[in-house]
């Protein structure tokens, strides 16, 4: 027996219409990518992204149809966000970082049909445009003023086009499992592969994100994302900023220590969030400059681990709160995020910041645990380690045109690819990529436990361990590391910092110093590469 | 083209997985009707759930099949909600405070196949059970110590039942549509609706009310529900606590202020939920011990409107939030709560109990709109009033068993059959019920705001008004009053306060003292009876 309560589908649109409606005059403050700031409210954004809707329709986009971005966090973003998806087409999210054969592939493979780009990002285009098979119009995102000269066949410039567009468009009504919108996984190996989420994926991932035991939106707040809008949506930003009806600050093309202070300070921004890498640039300022953060509560850090001196660093000294959280774009992103259960609210400064070495607790909507190479599910002790394996509402269920998944079982459980501990309390924390564990004897070493440990040395910048063959344990652990400008850390030192930290025979076996490490266009260490620069390697320990 | 995310259903029972799995220490508190505290963990709820369902399928249930209870709010009818929902059968709530002759049409109507019954209900339920039609068994919510001598057939024991269940049972899947649970709308006219529940609303309202600008539950924080879990589900609070992982204070059958505020402070309670008088006896009890609340921050109260003293009492005096809630069994029941928007974090607290006094704005998944007689939208302006109406996942689509509704329109909206203002912030008022409006010379006066008027009267405990016929305007309002105790009002006294607070029109014509009102089982004015008894009154200005 069906229950007998409306239907109401759960709808992108929904959530705009719903800002428009209930918070029409709260703002959203863009630093545009021509330098001025830009601010209006969520009924100015309905509004524009109403007549975005039109225009697309004019370009011949049609339900499900593509439409590529290759954009830094702005209003104009934000307006596509929403009409493509409201109007029942896809938007389709690009990293302009990823290698440029990579995003040919994905635009040829998403088949886009409309691309737009930022002013940024027209030499790129310019570039790779013959290569792409599927786009029919390309669209800068910018006005008349400010339009480049262009070497596009049939370049658009965005507010031309708007000014020509209707507003009127009523948001279209559908089956909330419409695909919504496709951002592609930077894996580091293999082709890129497409995460289509689903309008109710996205609908169900930003109310379960806006809880209070998530990333803790109100409409008091103001919320501003540091993670880009073409990296798994911003974490989900857009969507649940403008559904708790809160202020929305997007940084534009800026993420240094001083721009991304201008705006925490001048809009009152309370909530932020970004990879470390992003927040080390942040304190880095504040440390030069003596200056504080008046407003910020809180910062959600994923992407790679949070250090623990980044944690202390924000509370003790600036009183702000990190949540060290971990996801995936499989996963929409959000799957876990650090904040405790019942029970430990009287936690101490260093407790907290102990706390926060590890991931997080899943919360309602993720289900996780560890198995072992068999699939046995392992115990939740801290200590044993295996696959991490997570099924919920917003966990995709296949990647784009691909056929079958190694990647995901019968029982509909995805296997994350990332190697974890869950403790006692459910605090998970990742210890390794599957293919990064280093395999010394029969037994699994992190790589990243080890990598924390060496970037705790003040002297050392960045740290990445790997495995290199061993006549007698098959592997053993090479730290690469990046001495601190001005340091002078010898191979000695290094290894001795290890002592008490790891088992002796997690120590790494030796210790290069290099200037620099390989990244992922998403800015995590490229270990493949580093894999493949080593692999030749003669350990001391080699030959005895 | 469809999303490839997972089709994870939203289910009852995945809120209970949930809370057992991430929370399993995470104590249930409750105050037995034998009277004892007792507690356990969510892993113990679940465990005993798991028990509970497969009793239940021993005792016939199948699924859809209605599971009705006269209970308290105890860990037991708990157990019931999840082990019913869970399995896929309804658990229908009833009010044991309706008269005899609607629970027997209730449970008639549900076609109950079992019952579950507090101690407190035996007596009634021995002289109802004879005209139940379809309840093959009652089961005495006790343990085999505390089992009376019944006169009812097959009455069986609870823990009886419990005992001989196995624990091994695993939740199913099923669409998310399904019907979880059934509750009568207890009306003013006519017999008693069914409001049918899905799983999906029930989920979705628990999200949504968990946020921070409704309710605001976190894993550290202690709910009490002082709402009954047979009226609307306590508020959701039986299924949004457990999500979060909150703890939960279940106050069994004491709701004076003496019980009430035992439990708040022995368990450490940060919200608690419940109708105006609830409150009020707690703040009568505190003004007389002299007591303090050391933990509550805020109370979520509904059900009628919360009068301006109850709020300033309670943040002057006590330090405690009041949120003004508005809903109905049709919504699940949220449809709104008095948060404030973007840019009024820094009211005084002189501008906060202002604002409280309305009863709130929609947030996420509620639409609403007031309109006049002809349906046309009305400004939101806070001045024009008219029919109040929703629409939005958690609102009912239709009666049980009841063809056709004249409460739905065309276009998905439910009429509320209150009478609201909608003011330039939504913040949204009832003004009246549609039917208790009192029409003068064909203008509308609110019979609630001349009642919230005449009790801001030091001297009066409660009033009611309601129009009376009248020669020339066909209907003028008349008040009944009942003086506080010791109070020495005079009808001349009463009026006289009316002065510059309403329209001079709007001035009652009369006041008649009394020693009580007459109420629904929900504590609401029975005004159809008022008007009942005043139908032949005669107003001193009909002879004019």
């Amino acid at each position: 027996m069906e229950g007998l309560m409306m239907g109401t589908q759960l709808l992108v649109s929904s959530l705009l219409r719903n800002a428009a409606i209930n918070h029409p005059t709260t703002e959203v403050v863009s630093r545009s990518v021509e330098g001025p700031i830009h601010r209006y409210g969520y009924a100015d954004l309905e509004r524009r992204a109403r007549r975005l809707a039109n225009a697309l329709q004019g370009l011949g986009v049609g339900p499900s149809d593509r439409v590529g971005t290759l954009a830094w966090n702005t209003w104009r973003h934000l307006e596509i966000y929403y009409a493509a998806s409201g109007s029942g087409a896809v938007c389709h999210t690009i990293n302009p970082r990823l290698f440029p054969p990579q995003i040919v592939y994905i635009v040829n493979h998403g088949e886009d049909k409309v691309l737009f780009l930022d002013l940024t990002f027209v030499p790129l285009v310019e570039q790779l445009a013959s290569r792409f098979e599927t786009v029919e119009a390309f669209v800068i995102m910018t006005d008349e003023a400010n339009m480049p000269e262009i070497r596009l066949p049939g370049a658009l410039c965005f507010e031309t086009l708007m000014k020509a567009a209707s507003e009127d468009f009523e948001w279209p009504s559908f089956d909330e499992n419409t695909a919504s919108s496709l951002c592609y996984s930077s894996g580091t190996t293999g082709n890129p592969k497409g995460v289509l989420y689903s309008h109710r994926s996205t609908v169900l991932h930003a109310m379960a994100a806006a809880l209070p035991d998530v990333v803790d939106v109100s409409a008091r707040d103001v919320t501003m994302p540091v993670v880009p809008m073409f990296h798994v949506n911003a974490w989900g930003f857009p969507y649940y900023t403008p559904m708790m009806g809160a202020k929305l600050v997007l940084p534009g093309p800026l993420a240094d220590g001083a721009s991304i202070h201008e705006l925490l300070e001048n809009e009152g921004v309370t909530i932020s969030a970004g990879v470390p890498t992003v927040w080390l640039g942040l304190l880095q300022y504040l440390e030069e400059t003596g200056k504080a953060l008046s407003t910020v509560k809180r910062l959600v850090i994923g992407g790679s681990a949070v250090p623990r001196a980044m944690t202390e660093a924000f509370l003790d000294r600036y009183g702000v709160e990190v949540r060290h959280a971990w996801g995936m774009t499989e996963m929409s992103p959000l799957g876990t995020i650090n904040t405790p259960p019942h029970g430990m609210q009287d936690e101490t400064p260093e407790q907290f910041c102990d706390r926060q070495v590890k991931q997080g607790r899943a919360f309602f909507g993720v289900e996780m645990k560890i198995v072992d190479d068999d699939d046995n599910t392992l115990p939740e002790d801290g200590v044993a380690f295996g696959m991490l394996k997570v099924r919920g509402p917003w966990v995709c269920s296949a990647y784009y045109k691909e056929s079958g998944s190694d990647t995901h079982d019968g029982n509909g459980w995805f296997a994350t690819g990332d190697v974890a501990t869950i403790d006692e309390t459910r605090n998970m924390q990742v210890t390794d990529r599957s293919k990064d564990v280093i395999k010394s004897g029969g037994e699994w070493i992190s790589s990243i436990e080890l990598e924390n440990i060496a970037v705790g040395h003040p002297d050392v910048a960045e740290a990445a361990s790997i495995g290199v063959q061993h006549p007698k344990w098959d592997e053993r652990p090479l730290l690469v590391v990046v001495r601190r400008e001005g340091a002078e850390l010898s191979r000695g030192d290094m290894l001795a910092y290890f002592e008490g930290r790891v088992a002796r025979w997690w120590v790494p076996d030796d210790v290069v110093f290099v200037d620099e490490l390989p990244h992922t266009a998403t800015g995590k260490l490229l270990k493949m590469q580093l894999r493949e620069d080593y692999k030749d390697y003669v350990l001391p320990t080699a030959g005895g």
